[in-house]
């Protein structure tokens, strides 16, 4: 089959011919109908040679949408034929955060060799993929899987980090998104929907603050010191219950330290190397700085029920397979709008 | 391999001669070193052949500890020779509710066919037991099988039901225990090691309410009249913020609603065939009454972590196989003290 | 002044004049801008003589909104002028129900003699009522007292009641809500805009089901057994994460109670005399049964704020204050569409 | 009346003869039986005169405990003669964070001119002491005010950080507590008293680790590298749930932060100057870093009602009021072991 692959730390990714795999016990094979490419694949493409964590060559992806191809032994609840996407950040299955479902922070699985598909496993961007377990995979029906395959990382990462900050977006609260990209608009669309936050969104380019306004954001506004500006006065100087930061860089989290309020909420989710600096001269009392990485399983299970009653508009650009290194460099380029799914 | 089995609707429990079962896919089977013997086997026994819900013969038992003897293909996490205990309310795994851990009240798992071990799977009064996942057992290292193994239900059934209620049992609460059974003694146990609340402990057996005491109640009482009174002199009329019934008679549920108080919380645990009637005239401002089952993996997981600091001290009576239906007849009588185990 | 009270035990409400009082320390005088009448005085007066709770003849209204006419000594934080509705439910405010803000469930109030206006203290159908404490006014700017007002307790009290579920009605879940009257309807809109579960609401009045699809409700259908299917068909056999009955006769709560699923949430609101009979045999496994009365302070201020960005279409008939006891009249007869509202 | 005040800007702490106050509409007048010495206040005096907060001179001492000597006009809950504790960080008493009970965030107090007593208002260093409202008092009953009054900052403000955190302090969990001075000695039994966790008491004095031990702690080590690493073995290299650092200086932050593992809370309580960095690169996904500040009302009371039945030792060092310049002096040459306490 074709494949989207790194081949080596440096190399541009390249589509190759592998052979396609076989599901052992328990594992799942799916016929790829969409995969999203993100962003932070360039991150990992990035890294240096010494200490990379994968086995290379790796096939990217690690959005993944399929139809059931074939089952291994013991797979008991997911038919053959049965439309789903793929929830990425396995965890080892048995740990007291596993049990919890909550196998995005499962502290054992890269020491178990075991990685998300197209972090470490074989990824997405290829006709077809194993899954693991099918405790992995969640059906969606007749949901269109080039719409919703980004829901399983630009949506479910969002998703996460806003149910982690949900009890304080009570009527009156002010939730502030900043980088209005794919998680973004995703987020602007979550925190209307889930909570009745008035939402501020803010990017520093006006089309991205009209797809806030589009996704239901009450004020879009330049990321900037006019931003603070209006925040405070959104919430009477008091600062906002809770901040977002899908960015990430250094710019963007030193406002988002600026805009949040008492016992408010500050949370990291863009990987662009800005810090939050702590302390009793720095954030506000009561507040609470926070990593997120993507999400639980039951709240992959919630997401696609949200999008199933169409309450989510997702952006995407389509591709086919051989286009997968050129979608690559024109992400580079800032030239995606919304998500870009390859369709092989 | 001896099991003790239940035969047919209305006959004794029996030892027979079965076959050792051999793992599937996923599956792993135990060495039983210890399986406990529960009230509710009883009442299963008690019920009429019409809508019997199991296949007979069944094995009994759904405590179980064991060592891995073998495991199937995809057992990955588990390894030959660990010994374990089984998690008992097996869930179907991949919905919601299993998703989040919480199998124990999955809604899809009888229509699925999956049943506990020994309530309606092959149970762990035998030589070897079956476990359907790996997600199934968790590890308990060189902790005692035999005092270890009444917690998969008789420690898991009260952890579940005071964790519910756990935000309220904060410094200066009263929690209230009816029944100071083989359920009931760890519940008493658990509330002084989970929580601030003062613990009040009835029973109308005084032997219980020793037994209560030792476990750390800072009050023991007769389940009667007497104890309202000493309830509302404790909470200067204002009732308790949580209520947990072992017993669940009509007798003791009556109780139970007498003293739960304003936004307080009454759990039925037993099944005594006892109800409580929830209206604006029968119980207090803001309290739930709910019944709980089981518990969910990452508690049984905690557990475990609790009785390895040796914090608990459960109360058992060791039998051999052949003894198995010697110890329900036992059990009926109301002989057994504590927790019987059968040690095959 | 004018006001309207209930004179003594089996009289008709009657409209009189008293004497405007005067704020003693700590209290404010508010010239009443517009006060609900509700159900539940209907209820207070068909209360027989022996161990009525309150003193007669007194002043009705326990929904009040007004401007700040003058303030006894110590008062500082709200202004004479300020446009205010009254917190109703008040506690001690001092024990450690109230230190947490809920005096809704304040176990001391009733014993040192502090009651709601028009519900024991001196109510709103009048030209000035007396409020106690500056923590139990919440300033609502410039919006519209009479539109305003229900808010206090038809909004109040469902808001705390889904408050207390908000945490299991994520995406996928179902809500439902029983009966569509004056709190009906704004608990369908409460749980449109709070939370994004599917909402169903059932009534036996098809211009009440009208209302609730207006509201925002998926789906309105007869409260009758066509309901229960549905309702299993929308959950796929599960049931509801949770039900609100506003009705709670003895046929509502019982189809409430076959309507909610495994580790759900039953609520009643209504005072309609029915009851629901918990026990293993009659209720999910993991569900709480529960009544809720009216709601905390930091409830309501959250409430106004939604109102103040317009989430909330209240439905109002005025009337003058010498209107007062016919409203009563046609509040029996069914004949009044939403809240009636006495601006005087 | 007696009275430590400080008078200017650089100056030392002085005993002067102020005049007794009156208690106005609302207010109470406590005669103080005892007043806690805190480090805070040597932080105040350190302050420069540029910015400097607070009137002066100022009577010094936020830990106060007295007995009712009169009351203002309007005060109904609380008679004369009762023996009560001071609850300080007093806010507007009617924004949405004060109607939650959680004044210690009350983001408007400031602005309105209300401080807490001794860091604003007059403090408990003296012979009497105001009180601004009834509900800012806590009663004691009989319990001994020497040993109570550090309770209401160096125990509340341990209690409300580690209540932030509970729910992640289940059995098997970890807690880290880094200082084990007069804050962190109390936060070591309200750990063990509250939850399952284990406690790791880090302090780079052996007197101290000594007294944490004697506090409860299961493991007490000098806060250095040794200690990471026995944080590391206790949890299997996964980091502490929770870690709670009493001295916020530089590197105990960054102790702190090598030590909180995947979904886990660091919170910041002593303000020593040091900060943590949070990003991808320096804190665990999933954690949490905060600063806390005292804690809520009814915080309070439930510490009060743990001291009622003997859960609590604080250490504390008796001195007459003439002494308070002195206490000041040997709390700033580290001769103070627990709390120093005025007894006027």
């Amino acid at each position: 089959m074709r494949a989207v692959q790194y081949m080596s730390v440096g190399d541009k990714p390249r589509v190759v011919d592998v052979d396609v795999p076989e599901p052992g016990p328990g594992q799942l094979l799916l016929k790829v109908t969409a995969a999203g490419v993100c962003h932070s694949d360039l991150a990992v493409m990035g890294w240096p040679a010494e200490g990379f964590p994968y086995e290379l060559p790796m096939t990217l992806g690690h959005e993944a949408a399929g139809r059931v191809e074939a089952v291994g032994a013991g797979v008991s609840r997911i038919p053959v034929g049965e439309p789903v996407v793929v929830y990425g950040p396995w965890g080892c299955g048995v740990c007291r955060m596993c049990a919890r479902g909550r196998e995005n922070y499962c502290p054992h699985a890269a020491g178990l060799g075991v990685f998300p598909p197209g972090l470490g496993a074989p990824g997405a961007l290829a006709e077809y993929v194993l899954v693991d377990s099918e405790r992995h995979v969640v059906p969606i029906g007749d949901l269109d899987p080039v719409r919703t395959v980004p829901l399983t990382d630009a949506g479910l990462t969002p998703y996460h980090a806003i149910k982690r900050s949900l009890d304080r977006l009570v009527a009156g609260s002010v939730a502030v998104v900043i980088g209005v990209g794919g998680l973004g608009h995703i987020a602007v669309q979550l925190l209307r929907r889930l909570s009745a936050a008035t939402v501020v969104a803010l990017d520093v380019r006006e089309e991205s603050r009209e797809l806030a306004r589009r996704s239901g954001a009450q004020h879009a506004l330049p990321s900037d010191g006019s931003a603070l500006e209006a925040v405070e006065d959104l919430t009477r100087g008091l600062g906002a219950e809770a901040v977002f930061d899908f960015v990430g860089a250094a710019a963007t989290t030193s406002l988002a330290r600026s805009m949040v309020g008492r016992d408010g909420d500050l949370t990291l989710v863009g990987i662009g190397g800005g810090t939050v600096e702590v302390g009793f001269e720095s954030v506000p009392f009561g507040s609470r700085t926070g990593i997120t990485y993507w999400g639980s399983r039951s709240e992959l299970i919630e997401l696609i029920d949200l999008a199933r009653e169409g309450a989510l508009d997702v952006h995407v650009e389509r591709y086919g397979i051989e286009s997968g290194p050129e979608v690559y460099e024109r992400m580079e380029a800032g030239l995606v709008k919304g998500r870009a799914v390859i369709v092989p």
